[in-house]
């Protein structure tokens, strides 16, 4: 192959890699946005983050699409093929964290119509610990950090245990004022998908560890979200 | 190359095809063991599916295994590139929808402790409608079907409505009777879960018709869960 040839190789690649990178931005802006849009009420700030969401849809298109020519024209081996394999697995996780950004906006836009309550703040504190993990797993992906990744993969369940709490919280406030039933299904499913953008976090982590070291971090994920298995009567009032 | 060498490829994206088929069946299964153990309040097969989800979890890491060898040894091209790439893909979608069954069999299991409510066959309704939309799915990828995929991607609406108006008989409920909070919540995200599996259906339903004709569905699915944006004020009582 000739060096010129090699050295165009080395730039596709770089050059998808900016691309996810790019990417990861936007979804991370995205998830911020729609946070603060629940801590500060802020409407107009919500309904950018859902008229955005698309930008990120492209992205993830585009990435798919050159990842594809790479894969179709270069036909990379080990480290190379596991980059470019990489980019399209971290481009979906990123597009569905676009996905659940946007719908925490569309509930934040419906919440904020109503008076305030207490419970957003908790829920604007979860979302802050989904955004840390989301900056740490793009810094792993930028730096090929296998121990980064390992980290935030083993740090997904404080998130989960963030989200049992708040759901045991809002099972309370139901109950104790059922006139409240609507607003907290919102917040129950915002939390849901904060928790959720977690688990793409740790996806992610997955991907950037197989892709630096070729191993796996485990089949099984870590998993602390309990409230499947949270037996009803404990949630009644007596 | 050589015939035999040929030969021996297509074997291999043969062999690709039919372990995604057989994943495809486990997943199948799953999902209506799971729909059942809440139809018929049979609990014992709601810990079986907790307990087989391993299974497809490692029939993932199989495919995903033999895909990368495929793409390093073979270098695929065009509709071979696009099945490997497919297989990877499709098996991600199935991973996900074994996990969401799982969640609805560890949901079963505390809703099978509490006496029988109505909304638990409205619930076994929606999750027959989505089984039913991940087999045509897996029809289509067996067949390389096109046309289903794309009647599959334009059917996901019919699920959705069903959620719909599953999520407000849910808090109707709730709101009659605050004591079933705990219980409804739990149908809330089974509700959920059915749901997004059929949006796992659609995904992959968008990857066969790619991988058939090379072109896309569209950038924005189909989407008709409306409880997003549900206003508050509609689901209070008074």
């Amino acid at each position: 192959m000739a060096e010129h040839t090699v050295k165009s190789f080395t730039e596709q690649l770089e050059a998808l890699a900016s691309s996810v990178a790019q990417m990861g931005g936007l979804a991370e802006a995205q998830l911020a946005d729609s946070i603060d849009s629940i801590a500060k009420r802020d409407t107009a700030r919500a309904e950018q983050v859902v008229g955005s969401d698309r930008k990120i849809d492209e992205l993830q298109q585009v990435i798919e699409e050159h990842a594809l020519k790479v894969l179709a024209l270069r036909q990379p081996m080990a480290v190379d093929l596991r980059e470019t394999l990489a980019a399209i697995k971290i481009a979906g996780e990123l597009e569905r964290i676009g996905d659940l950004a946007k719908n925490i906006a569309k509930r934040a836009i419906v919440l904020n119509r109503e008076p305030p309550i207490r419970l957003a703040q908790s829920l604007a504190r979860m979302g802050g610990q989904a955004l840390a993990q989301l900056k740490l797993v793009l810094d792993a992906y930028s730096d090929r950090d296998a121990d980064t990744a390992e980290q935030v993969w083993k740090q997904d369940g404080e998130i989960d245990e963030m989200y049992n709490s708040l759901f045991r919280e809002l099972l309370t406030y139901m109950m104790e004022d059922p006139r409240t039933i609507g607003l907290c299904t919102h917040f129950l499913f915002i939390a849901k998908n904060i928790e959720r953008t977690g688990d793409h976090c740790t996806n992610i982590a997955e991907v950037v560890y197989h892709m630096v070291t070729g191993g796996h971090l485990a089949i099984d994920r870590p998993k602390s979200d309990l409230t499947a298995t949270t037996a009803i009567r404990i949630e009644k009032k007596d």
